[in-house]
């Protein structure tokens, strides 16, 4: 199986294409840019759902379900909105079909066409602003603090599997409060709650930090992103948290009487992580035999391959392997034991590396008359022999061992791609090697803008954590003064 | 609060409507027929579906994601489905808007017209078996069961909250099978499935049956389906099975090679419940007070309300009240304390009571000193002095009980609702007052077709179980010979 697989070096690109077919994640479907998560795809993205929407719900967000429709008008109410967001989409227009008059098939009835033209919605502001007029009065409705998880459809030219897909998963936070300082904390403190996950579940160190004015989302005064290296270099932004100030309050007029009665507009945030964190996780970790996932969200964490020349011999290692299962459930760990029969071990071998179960344990009739078993993880490629005796808590070790050293290695790497650059030739040459540049920005749009039509790279965000950035110095390109260095990279 | 729910004898209609916006469940939005699921009553949608996903996975069903858009010549594909799915529709022609030339919002780009269009599924049918025919090559791919959790799309012309919206939510599962047997035996399991979950879950008592041909779903050589009692008598159909033989394997050309190497065409079913089992779970046990849960899907089971003149009695209240919370917790239950220190404890008492939680707890400064509390029930409205000594325990119990009672009384309601009638006279009547009539029927379109255009009543159900049903009689409306009773009622 892996063999199919294209190695990185080769090829980067393909070799992500493959790996997704490969390893059973998603495929392309008949509907143009629109993909088919699969089961295994899908049982990752649940697990990813699950430890975030706890810890949302930690903060005091609750879920609810707004529409999937937007009338068009809404999209003409917040200026830049607009612009930012009501180009590439899916437009309903017609609410009936009919019999073909020819007689073969259907045809959009003519006499169905709505009044006002509905667009599926590539994220919710306006929609959920429009709702919450009516649900909030006064300071006590404050704060109001919703999420939804859903489908959103933006009409992409260019698509691949989970990094940009027209239709695509994901949860948006949308949260209303009675002060800029507090919605602004609540931008903050949405971003650290994906800068943890990330972290910790993904394996997947991130820079935190502000997007420059240019690649703010459309609407917002703020957006908080953070930033991932992949194993090519690239960038790939992972999650974003936007402090909306009170330009969707005063678009759908939301006002609120405070404690002193008076009428005042609410302040915004808007949060979201989506289907493209499927990307992130199989681009930072995953190498040319396939998958390598972190525990925390591996579907299946250990997989039982038993190696047997008879019945008997299957029987016996079968059994063996059921007192293994019971001790890893107990410790709350997810196990498959493949009893395949038609297959061969190193198929079964193959296929769980490009699927990147983390632990394989594998056992013979010799294994088991000496009380041993073979263990390989999938990280390190490497394998030990180990008594069966206590091979619960030795895997409940190795797992955690393996969650780290995914997250290590992915923080070694981006480490040694990141690098300070002062020099405008340098940059040039550099930044297409890959990797992070922090240099120095004079804070303007032209600059920025100057410096992507030369070289496609863009400020991926002004750390507020990570790494050390606030000195003095002069920009990469104009040489004007500069307060602060920021992460140049080219992304996905 | 519940002053302002209209009286289910006044106006059922009305008071349904009532009990959705005053309990905080959902509301219209701006979009014709769509609704907002509020966080009230989200988190009720959400405590169904982890049950019922939790007893899909022990099946052996996984989840996966299919597109949302379908393209139109696929409605074409399977000639039955096409006539009764793909008329009343959301349309998708155009992929872009525009600003408008005249300056004012945007308008649809009449360049971005898409070259086929698309459907926003109204169920999932076509576009799975396009992707199935890429899954399934060899015996050995079977079964294969998947389920996705997703919104639909059906332009109804007159909606109602939960019970008929233009978008709602649903699960639809998708089995393939090599045989008709192993395909029929797993409709009839996830019917069960459904069942159960009505029964256990939602405390309500379900019929489950056969549909009659022509109450099938569109495409299906068999319709299973749980059939409900509402308070006004009415049916409500709460969830779908379908077994659809080789339709749609043969429409998108799904065969497998079996044991023999011998070509095959697959064998199907799918099955669904949505949204509106909440319209299901209200209209079955809700009174003039407003929402009435059963504990298992209760967001809140217990809510804590403190009885207080002073600063200091509050403070030793909600002490008291820490301790009991801890409790409930430990038993696996979810507790609320209303802090609020703005609203009165009557007004709490009726909020709480609109909600529908299940449990309310109150002490005051005369509690405290005996050690006691009031516990009220929210089913039958009564309430008792308890020690606060055990009243974990006490409560737990409760819950029980309120579950089980929520059950029984609408299972005594139902059956004292449904009669065998065998005049047609009388059935004319007697249809008219609500309820279930176990009718015979002689098995012919034509028959069912003359009752429903005559009393609008129709076939809900040929039983399975529940109502015993077969014996010799003759057809209520025709005479001709009939070999088993059906279930008619007027239906949502």
């Amino acid at each position: 199986m892996a063999k199919e697989i294209t190695s990185r070096l080769e090829n980067y690109s393909q070799w992500y294409n493959d790996l997704v077919v490969k390893a059973d994640l998603a495929e392309q479907s008949a509907v143009r840019g629109c993909m088919v998560i699969k089961p295994y795809g899908y049982a990752i993205w649940e697990k990813m759902q699950a430890v975030l929407d706890a810890e949302f719900k930690k903060k005091g967000v609750q879920n609810a379900y707004f529409p999937l429709f937007i009338p068009k008008s809404f999209f003409s109410r917040e200026a830049e909105h607009v612009a930012g967001f009501a180009k590439e989409c899916a437009v309903v227009t017609h609410h009936r079909l009919m019999n073909d008059p020819d007689g073969k098939g259907v045809v959009v009835d003519p006499e169905a066409r709505l009044e006002e033209e509905l667009i599926v919605r590539p994220t919710s502001e306006t929609i959920i602003w429009s709702v919450y007029k009516n649900w909030i009065k006064s300071w006590r409705d404050l704060p109001l603090l919703c999420n939804q998880w859903c489908n959103v459809v933006r009409w992409e030219m260019r698509t691949r599997p989970f990094l940009r897909t027209a239709e695509f998963l994901w949860q948006e936070g949308h949260t209303a409060h009675a002060s800029a300082a507090e919605a602004e904390a609540k931008a903050r403190e949405m971003v650290e709650v994906y800068a943890d996950f990330a972290r910790k579940t993904l394996a997947l160190p991130v820079i935190v930090g502000h997007k420059s004015p240019n690649e703010r989302f459309a609407g917002a005064l703020d957006t908080l992103t953070i930033e991932a290296m992949m194993q090519d270099g690239k960038a790939l932004q992972a999650g974003t948290s936007h402090f909306l100030g009170q330009n969707f309050a005063k678009s759908f007029d939301v006002q609120f009487a405070d404690a002193e009665g008076k009428l005042q507009y609410v302040w915004a945030t808007s949060w979201g992580v989506s289907t493209r964190l499927m990307g992130a996780l199989i681009m930072a970790h995953s190498d040319d035999s396939g998958l390598v996932l972190p525990p925390a969200l591996a579907p299946i964490r250990v997989v039982l391959v038993p190696i047997y020349k008879s019945d008997e011999e299957r029987a016996a290692v079968l059994a063996r392997f059921e007192g293994i299962k019971a001790e890893l459930e107990a410790l709350g760990h997810s196990v498959k034991i493949d009893d395949r029969d038609t297959l061969r071990p190193g198929f079964k071998f193959a296929e769980w590396e490009v699927k990147g179960v983390p632990v394989r344990i594998a056992m013979g009739a010799r294994d088991l008359a000496a009380g041993t078993a073979e263990v390989a993880r999938r990280d390190t490629l490497s394998k030990e022999t180990v008594p069966v005796e206590g091979i619960g808590k030795y895997v409940d070790g190795l797992l955690k061992d393996i969650q780290q050293n995914i997250y290590d290695k992915a923080l070694a790497f981006r480490d040694g791609h990141i690098r300070k650059c002062d020099d405008w030739e340098e940059f040039k040459t550099e930044i297409q090697k890959g990797g992070f540049l922090l240099c120095h920005w004079d804070g303007t749009a032209e600059t920025e803008q100057a410096i992507k039509d030369e070289t496609k790279a863009t400020i991926r965000c002004i750390p507020v954590d990570s790494v050390v950035c606030e000195e003095e110095g002069r920009d990469i390109y104009s040489g004007k003064p500069s307060h602060q260095r920021v992460v140049f990279a080219i992304a996905y």
